[in-house]
């Protein structure tokens, strides 16, 4: 028989992704964040509630691991059917995902999940030994891993969470992941020199990156808690839009007239007191990481969309050990994009996420087996 | 301004897959069938209409070419969107695809068109040069193709159109195509001796294999028009139920009381009789598809699902040739399934259907090559 | 202490590929014969006999299963180092190759195997459970897998043992594998008519293709002792040049002024009664391969070059199974050579002849694993 | 007619890899170094003279740019023949390589070039338009590239010169190259603490580290001619021999007795001054590289067998841009070996040196197409 569970009522369903305490209903923010569960019974479903001005969420799923379905929402409140007809005593495993990133351009998108409808029983799910979290733009946030070559849209369609070298990397590790990201956004400020851009101002919050008063209603302007989940490893993949910035116009903050730019000197290098101001940021961003996630070690890793910034990531994260005596802390360079390895919107495709996965993967377990000894050397 | 438009209404909206000539709604029958449309605007939507009492209807659609949205369908008549916020001037070419099979064990599982809502305008489908159906059993139909290996569940959210061989081959060749599909059919019965379940019997009518009232109702036991649609290569991709058949104990037609199943010798060969009424229905089977298509070239497969039968169906090609004089006829082996390229269900999965379009492909292109002369030698 | 062995004092030397008796010296007639051994010390080297007309042989040779060397051999007797410096005590496995064919063109193209030089020890090299034996032509000859894609000369540069499906698939079975094949040649004649050309003439002998009266004197014009080696499966790929006879002028024997010449009738279709013939050939040397190896499964695979007669193979390799009731006989296709998968001279590359091994590996399997029913259903 | 010619009498012979002015006869020193050639004719053979004490020489050859051979060589004077019966008027290119490095720890080991010998005429070969010089240690020497895994002894047998990344890379880039490496050696000391084992004391002479008298008199001790040769980009690859002398006990140095080691703290980093040593190191043979070589890009390489010291290499590498300002220098992180791509001897094997060219070339293909601005930013 088919019997509808509040969101709050199913103690055993796993939520994936930083959010409110709230359940009644739960609201996902960021890319990746969703729902997990084992369930016997022959169909389940779920009742969202989904609103948007501009970007409509997508979402995907997987049963058993395996992806079966993705689709774009619409407005309003309704169910989503996930399985139907499958044989009632076998424990299927479903894990719902937010295929969209947490929108800083649409105040107004959200999925909020209300209940399931299951005619089984729910299992626990059993906790990860291995708990990761991914801060970056968008290519953390998986824009261009869907949609044919030639698109150019900004559009959510081309978003994925599963092709994402997060999710690989989580898989293939058999980790607990999260996703801390926002397309187009730096360290420093955002590609075209915003800085109002800048990830580390809203690492503190548990998402308040999304602008207006619902999200204050919702909860994501609050502190997050970070002692509810502590991930082993925090890889940043960060650097990417500020060594956009040089290449851009200047930005001007209309609230108060100032000006902000990244310089190039006239031989085309990088001008010496912005790439200090940007390494500042980057130390800075460390130490709040660090702050955040006393044990976890920090690798930051660029290189998938080119390693024009690579040297001055390289001396921030080295001053930050130097200066910190903190050796927790490295750097990973990850194979870049080529032709043959593009996706849509000239970003990294499904292949390049997946050289990149790999390359993660092995360092993350050299990491696992010289546990004891310092990282850095 | 979005505006909705009648199926009827759009002259220029493409239609895949064998269907009745109604346009109020347009009826949806077989796996790949579909509609497909070129539009500028930045909105798109369809309106369904889905009915099923046991298997619900799932859903594939691409955009420009890449896969982008795959939902399974609830009961009732909605709009489903497929695109949002896009660039209004540019044309965006939709494929809509039933992912399931027209479903012999389900009177009551179809989708109906009825509309699309656009707030742009739509441009004529380009018809392709080359025409492909394919005829064939569960691998035809992409069982398999989606769900983790260990599923065994037999339920529409395993089968895909769009990574099936058929749909891989069309796209590789640029062709357009249909597939006249049914899991566990054959040629002389399905795998457990059914005698009903033989494609050969369905194959002059519109959709004849779903049964009950509402299909007569719809048209589908209607004699198809093959003029409408004459296809330059005919693929079947049948047989592996047949060989099962011989493995299964006999079947009885409640109605009749006759016993049917096909026999073994006590060495383990197939029995003679057996063996020749398959052969028969193998030869009388390319006598069927040459009257309804008698400029096509018809390509027997076999071999997805291992190579039992392989003997008989040369055999019964080779005897066709000979009696008709029809030399636009040949067999060709398909790659077999293995440990690495096995899907769920036990069925090929997408690398072993990605192999098989590949020997397709080239085999096609040869014979396109050598277009003039006899193909059988 | 370094120290020479005569071939006829090396008991546990394992000889590879049909030869005489002979072992002062031994002679390597056929591609992929030559000689294995399991030895301790240090160092190894190998006394050869070459001789030649036009076509000089060619070798390589394995340590512990890896490839390392592969040269050109000058005529004369002299000694050829194989490996220096290895730890004293671990055995090494030594795999010594001819990477020519035997040659039809030339009666004096020959190596001969007189002595080893080594400072340790010979140990038994353990038999293989399974065998294999590979009739064919350039194919199976590996004409084509080494050199460059433009390369056109008919040089033994060009031939490899090593890198033929032939080797591939008997290290994939870990089988123990000869090879009796000659390029250009062909079941009923050579690819330009030329009736000498057929292998199926020569499979009795030892080597009695190598023309003139040093074949005669070094014994391979004898009977070949078939109770000496009986493979577990005959593997015959031969066709391709049958083919090519259709296309060619007629082949006239000088000796007798009899002209040859397979036909195609006007429209392109192959001319029946020469088919005839061909089939008849066909089974004729399945009765021969039988009579020699009665208890093996012959396999006839097709398809690394076109298809071209298949249908024809087909029909000979069914009749002859109707008429001997002899059931270890089966026909497979293999994989056709494309642009990317092409060697030099227009022949099937390494990629090809990889995909070729892979696909026969698993067809052997199959059979091993449902050993003790009839094979052709 | 074949016809004997000094390497002195032929102007058109390109000569590779680094060597003195004497052609009578042309001494190879280092992995790669050999000739290349473009030739008619049918026939070619080179005559060598060979010497070693403990490791022989090995070669390998290319005709038309696909490798056809390779070989041990023994001691003495004698032909080996490259390529026989070809087309005479087609123009074949042939480059001879030297496929194991220069020998430290052998003063006798040496290929000298005395003649070619042709039945055809020399065309020139044309200069390509890119230079490479490669620096490294065991990996770049070619070690493990050839060989079963199991595979432990330090042998000649299982370097190539021809499967390298260097090799991979310049063909791709389609440049000439040349090799400076030596397996075990670092930019402090080998991997064993032995200080003589410092590849920056060779750099400015042809080839000084091997040893000897001999090598005296053969010129290897001579300064090398930079003015000759100018590479667009040095690459080194350098400082895993640096990481593994800080696991190893001590080298004592038997003329001085002085004692060398690299110390870790007990903590298991390493220890400060250490550190700063072979930071220094980097830093001056960045020095010696920039002043032998003013116009090259200059890249230092790391990570094919682990990262362990990436951080104290890329700050030895940005010191040394900022105390310079020499901008035309770089890091770059290389594939890091894994279980399906490790060789023999536990070193990178032919895919991990693929994946590293793959890399590279991008890399460089990246900075070429940027020429006019610094590199490093």
């Amino acid at each position: 028989m088919l019997k509808e569970y509040l969101v709050k009522d199913i103690p055993k369903l796993k939520i994936h992704g930083r959010t409110t305490t709230c359940r009644e209903p739960l609201t996902l923010f960021w890319t990746a964040s969703g729902f997990e569960c084992n369930v016997s019974g022959t169909e389940l479903s779920v009742e969202v509630e989904v609103s948007y001005d501009t970007f409509e969420p997508w979402i995907s799923y997987t049963v058993n691991g395996d992806w079966v379905g993705r689709q774009m929402l619409v407005k309003g409140r309704y169910w989503i059917p996930l399985f139907r007809g499958m044989s009632p005593d076998k424990i299927k495993n479903v894990r719902f995902y937010k295929d969209l990133q947490a929108m800083s351009d649409d105040g107004n998108s959200y999925i909020h999940i209300h209940a399931l409808r299951l005619d089984g029983t729910f299992y626990p799910v059993e906790e990860k030994k291995l708990k990761l979290e991914f801060i970056g733009d968008s290519i953390t946030s998986g824009e261009g891993l869907f949609g044919a070559r030639e698109e150019e849209d900004w559009i959510p369609m081309f978003f994925s969470s599963l092709r994402d070298y997060a999710c690989l990397t989580a898989k293939k590790l058999d980790a607990e992941y999260r996703v801390f990201s926002q397309s187009g956004w730096g360290v420093l400020s955002a590609w075209d020199n915003n800085v109002n851009g800048a990830l580390p101002k809203h690492y503190r919050e548990i998402c308040s990156l999304q602008p207006g008063e619902k999200n204050e209603r919702l909860g994501g302007n609050a502190a997050h808690d970070f002692t509810s989940w502590q991930p082993d490893y925090v890889i940043v993949n960060l650097g990417t839009n500020d060594a956009s910035a040089f290449e851009q116009p200047e930005w001007i903050d209309e609230k108060t007239g100032r000006h902000y730019k990244m310089h190039k000197n006239s031989d085309g290098s990088y001008l010496k007191e912005d790439i200090e101001a940007f390494q500042t940021a980057v130390k800075d961003f460390l130490g709040i990481i660090r702050a955040c996630n006393p044990k976890a070690h920090i690798i930051w890793c660029y290189g998938m969309l080119g390693l024009n910034l690579q040297m001055s990531i390289c001396r921030a994260v080295f001053e930050y050990i130097d200066e910190t005596e903190d050796r927790a802390v490295s750097y990973l360079q990850l194979p870049n994009m080529n032709e043959s390895t593009v996706g849509s919107r000239s970003h990294p495709g499904y292949l390049c996420h997946m050289q990149a996965a790999e390359v993660l993967c092995q360092y993350i377990g050299d990491l696992i087996a010289k546990k004891g000894r310092f990282y850095s050397d």
